[in-house]
């Protein structure tokens, strides 16, 4: 299945379920996630300064290390609905808490959706009663689970990947409203490693931060971004340098299928500025590009447009750098798909034209300038992207 | 006409000429703009860290706070084309300064259009020295001047405004890559007023920064933004500050006409930050609601998204601002169609849908934290703004 790389492992100890409420339509809207036990856990979380009720809260709760269940609904992001919304949140927690035999504080709440509208809680009453039921320690509970969480995404995202006779499995979701600081849409990792929390908190910011921190969409961050991760110790302790580095990769996979599937886009383009004078630098004319609308309609429309490019370069203001050191490459290293500000055969640039067509987009920026290296991930700009948020309505 | 705010009004002692002299299609892409004496002079640049070769050249004739001729062409940016493109710009100087019988130092040269590419030269020496003969001092001369440095504009811009029996005229042309910084696109004013060159640099800054600098399409940075003004002092001295107002009318009008021609735009928007705790505050979060393309496809879409607009004021990071104070107006003031976090009655949420299908749509955003204000217009985004970008190629 597209957006998810197979196998997708269920996790010891973990169940899952994702199913319809009504929230608003008859597609999935409720998730759940549990754990036999208490788990040490991490989060990171949105950086807009209207956080959402749920992320409040779940700040809180996670501020102990510890968390036993998530729970987490679509269609309504229960932000700036003030303390109401807060109070909606908790009371959540309460309900499935109840329902599972675990405390309110091991429950973190994550809600996206609508902003501004209360959370329908006579609806979340009946879901979070009747939760323990629906839980299965199976990839099918996983895959509800990762269905369930989706807005506009058009499939769900999955990865896992092992390490030392541990699984980390992780479900994530996008695609719109997505330039995430600090962290990002939503994304949870289940994982039977023994992981002290405060080295999960570490890792995780670290991950987050060269993974979902490199995404943009449509530079609009969400109130509502979150990304978890849990390890309940089934497995026994695994080298930390090991645990991140697979934490790393399933972060990234995600981050990539969270661009490529970005609302409208047609393209996956992933960036890399080197040769920088600065990490500083690189971060900022990768995001200078990756975000440019001109850039991202060139991509869509397969035009190797070297002035838009150049442009994006040069709008980095506080990171002025030469002309005549730029060099751009398409595709692989060795395709030879290269421009600089010493002109472009027309073969050259023909050739860089069809591999445009591609859904896979690589950008290398040399800038010639340092060592520096960053690379961030997004979409291009369709018709489609317009069309689905002129026509989404509150 | 559209983008001319009438009467349009030729300023004594200068003449004008637009034309198609073939550089890329039959459209006019070919102008100057002529005085029969020397003028002060004043300019503002991109701040594009690649400024295109005529802007270069632009800022060393302006170093004297002299100017008697312009010469535009349109299609072509000469940008990012090395010290080729500054010769070139150069030459083309050199060649209308011989026809008009200044010299180059008095002539300012501007290029926009596709970037990366050499000028035809061979077509535009033919243009330079056939020049004199088709300037005209007239309406029909400035008319023909506005058509020639548009782009994808969809229509010429232009205003006059009197002051103290002297005239200004401003000319602008758009409409995409526009998040002008110290500076714009193309704009140009021509008086007959008596203003010293150092008195017309301080006022085109302050004026060019709460007009062209307040404007943003697509957050994108032109290579060739250039706002420059010329007084050939026919009329005499004015006051000073009665010129600086009128200079800042016609300003801001070419600023809404750029805004609301943005490419693929269907309405304009004007967004008023109020009640910040400062300028910059205040100034950071106007940015961020009118660059966001959520809030411009949910006014293309005629949404009244709270969230949108929530989520974008909650994503000036730095600028953080309490949710309970925050109120959103949309139309004038009286207008009574405002909304905030207490929530807002389903009728008024369809006035304010009503109100978002018209063609000019204006925001108000109270933050309740303080006296300083902001002003900045764009557009909405729309598929059109896509379709023109995805198949505009090099």
């Amino acid at each position: 299945m597209a957006g998810i790389k197979e196998p997708l492992l269920a996790v010891p100890g973990f169940s899952w379920l994702g199913r319809n409420i009504g929230i608003k339509d008859d597609t999935p809207d409720f998730a759940v996630a549990y754990c036999e036990r208490p788990c040490t856990a991490a989060g990171v979380f949105t950086r807009n300064n209207f956080p959402g009720a749920p992320v409040v809260v779940g700040r809180e709760h996670l501020a102990d290390g510890r968390l036993q269940a998530i729970v987490v609904n679509s269609k309504n992001a229960n932000t700036a609905t003030g303390a109401g919304g807060i109070a909606d949140a908790r009371r959540t927690c309460d309900l499935l808490a109840e329902a599972l035999g675990t405390s309110p504080g091991l429950v973190l709440p994550s809600s996206t959706g609508v902003i501004g509208v209360p959370l329908p809680m006579d609806v979340l009453e009946g879901a979070c009663r009747g939760a323990a039921g629906g839980l299965a320690p199976s990839r099918e509970g996983l895959e509800a689970f990762a269905r369930a969480i989706m807005t506009t995404d058009t499939r769900p995202k999955g990865i896992s990947v092992a390490v030392d006779g541990a699984t980390i499995t992780g479900v994530a979701k996008g695609s719109g409203m997505i330039e995430p600081h600090m962290a990002t849409m939503l994304a949870y990792f289940f994982t039977d490693a023994d992981v002290p929390a405060d080295a999960l908190r570490s890792m995780l910011g670290r991950v987050a931060e060269r993974s979902f921190n490199r995404v943009s969409i449509d530079t609009d961050t969400s109130t509502s971004d979150t990304a978890v991760v849990m390890a309940n110790g089934l497995a026994g302790a695994v080298a930390p340098d090991r645990f991140e580095q697979a934490l790393a990769e399933a972060a990234v996979y995600l981050a990539r299928e969270i661009a490529r599937d970005g609302e409208g886009a047609t393209k996956l383009i992933e960036l890399t500025v080197s040769e920088a004078p600065s990490q500083a630098a690189a971060l900022a004319i990768a995001k200078a590009i990756v975000n440019s609308p001109l850039v991202k309609t060139a991509v869509h429309g397969a035009d190797p447009n070297w002035g838009r490019l150049v442009m994006a370069v040069g709008k980095a203001f506080d990171h002025p750098t030469p002309l005549d050191t730029l060099r751009i490459g398409f595709g692989a290293p060795d395709a030879a798909l290269e421009i600089s500000a010493e002109g472009q055969a027309p073969e050259t640039l023909e050739r860089i034209a069809r591999y445009l067509t591609e859904s896979e987009i690589l950008i290398r920026v040399q800038l010639g300038q340092g060592d520096a290296q960053e690379t961030v991930w997004g979409c291009d700009l369709t018709e489609g992207y317009v069309k689905l948020n002129a026509e989404y309505t509150t």
